[in-house]
């Protein structure tokens, strides 16, 4: 068991029954995302098994959505126009009934972004995923930034976490070393994962996107969101074993993703 | 012999004909691509031997179709600035018989998509690409749609690419398991390949300006079709023999792009 | 001694003496790019050790511009909502002394960019870098072009590059088979790479960003532009050694920049 908590007991078992079902139905993932990483979340959400689609057209958003499993939004490149078209796809994914899951990239690094995912927590979400560093800006502590990269640990943003999930009734997934994911009243603890993580571009918001698939096939988004990230980071570093640096981290990752059996994980969940 | 059909006899030998002229004259193009995939497009026609360029400024367009033997045009992530663009790019291109290629990516996902692509259509273009999906959408039949993704198979899009090919005097390529390439009274189908094209995002939209680097070295522009389709879905198919996901896929289909000889094939031309 | 010359002796010593210190403080590198390469300089950036944003809001360039040590530009998707984000965060760099790198994607392949590429340089550059045909369009030589890729070589544009340096003021890099690196009075030739940086997309680029990083550690400018170029060229030639095309090319130089140290520079520094 990988994982033992209440009310969640993720198993290598239920995070396959969640994977297969991706595999098999192959959910459409609506993405908002910032400019940067936008051919890497679709690479992981493809390698996954699910069907990514970027759209930001407001002439379109009811369609996209309408075909849609789940919504991710990340802000990592804002501007204007693209917050426009965020808020019109949040507004409609709330009235269909689309989780959404929402990644405040930089938070803390600019007024401009934690006034601006204040304001989409408050409209609405299913899933804030963030770094230490963007969850603690979120819960207004002083925070040192360095842009987009955290500089806290997972485990000192817990109380924001906390109290960002009783707010904004979510829940809340901090990535780090450590990664938690915390609703009101509970949360568990996940120590897989590698470094490389953070030597790649994207690699959160995919994660972003990949708990929104996970979303797209379980009902219960706590356990989605937990079997999401046990996922991403046991095939993480069970690639990090041979990769020999990012690049060729991020071209296993894609591979191993899209091969990975329940199997291949012994060695990663035997340490 | 690959292809033998009227009014085009392909052959490895007039494949590598057109290719070592990509190679040696390195066209540009020019390309109005979707956000998500303009890396992925510029490397495959950076392997291929093509000197791609992105470029969307109306004040530079004339100038860079100047420059340009081939446009690309891909409606991924359309909204009303890239529209204007796209359509300005296209006046331009047609003024100076620069060969056009459109990829109505996702139509049928939206009516904005569906409807922007026929308009697109009717302005005029050599080529129309799309997924069978993509193709029957346009001649509206209707279809079940998974974003992006096809659900149908080529073959079921044939009668609908011919009467778009008559429609709108342009050749179609419906691209999927079996490629068709298809003019008003003709059409070849051509069935090489590998599922992994569909597990890379930017696949179909690097077939698109592939093609749009063959009519610029190829004036027999339905021949140029065919050969551009052989030679994507020979290389992926040969490149599928090693690759162990879609990470390392990508990455070898860029090495086999640019090292390619005539005689890597074998192995693929054997089965 | 890679580099002997007044008033910069480049050793490998020197090189990594900066490498280190860019591995160590992690500079942040803020970044207004074209859409094509935004992951590549992000991976680039990332596998040398430096925090790279991208962020282009009006609301956020001065908290952005705040935290970070140098602000790299390049100008090839440009269009008037770029241009004036670029305006902005250039006249904020200068204001809060952040050192900017400019890269004139594409001047000469339309009036438009060589224009724009112009009056950023008169606001006020720290460095430029272009290739030849860049370099010799800016300073209005007649060139032919190809779109984005030079085709003079690097020595050719040495008297644009002194006459440039002289006029803005600045340091004027000129990439090519052999790299030059310029200022009023003096330069050095650097003739380290491979051929395949031009069949990769982003490498241009991502050399400009990699500069401005070497500017985040090192108060001397020209010998941070030394270090800067000859490192990303000794690594491109020590992994064109391994690499079969561009694909494994750009994994493997991820790989390298991440782990690269001076004893691995040996067989290229041999040769």
């Amino acid at each position: 068991m990988l994982i033992q908590s209440t009310p969640c007991q993720a198993t290598l078992d239920t995070i396959f029954t969640d994977l297969i079902q991706i595999r098999h139905s192959n959910p459409v993932i609506h993405n908002i995302s910032n400019l940067v990483v936008m051919p890497i979340i679709a690479n992981c959400l493809l390698a996954l098994g699910a069907s990514p689609i970027m759209a930001h057209a407001q002439q379109e958003l009811a369609d996209i959505l309408q075909l849609s499993q789940a919504l991710a939004i990340n802000i990592g490149t804002l501007d204007k126009h693209w917050l426009a078209s965020i808020h019109s796809a949040q507004k409609t994914a709330l009235q269909f009934n689309v989780p959404i899951v929402f990644d405040p990239v930089g938070a803390g690094a600019s007024a401009y972004r934690t006034e601006t995912a204040k304001k989409i927590l408050a409209q609405g979400v299913q899933v804030l995923r963030g770094n230490a560093t963007e969850i603690m800006a979120l819960n207004n502590l002083p925070i040192k930034t360095k842009g987009v990269d955290s500089l806290e640990s997972s485990e000192h943003a817990l109380s924001s976490a906390i109290q960002l999930a009783k707010q904004y009734q979510c829940i809340v997934v901090v990535s780090g070393q450590t990664d938690l994911v915390v609703h009101a009243d509970h949360y568990v603890t996940l120590s897989y994962g590698t470094p490389l993580f953070t030597k790649v571009v994207g690699m959160g918001c995919s994660l972003t996107a990949i708990i929104a698939s996970f979303l797209a096939v379980n009902a219960h988004a706590f356990s989605a969101c937990v079997h999401a990230v046990a996922l991403f980071a046991l095939v993480g570093e069970l690639v990090a074993q041979t990769a020999t640096g990012p690049g060729s981290f991020y071209s296993q990752l894609l591979d191993k993703l899209y091969t990975l059996q329940a199997s291949d994980l012994a060695s990663v969940l035997q340490k």
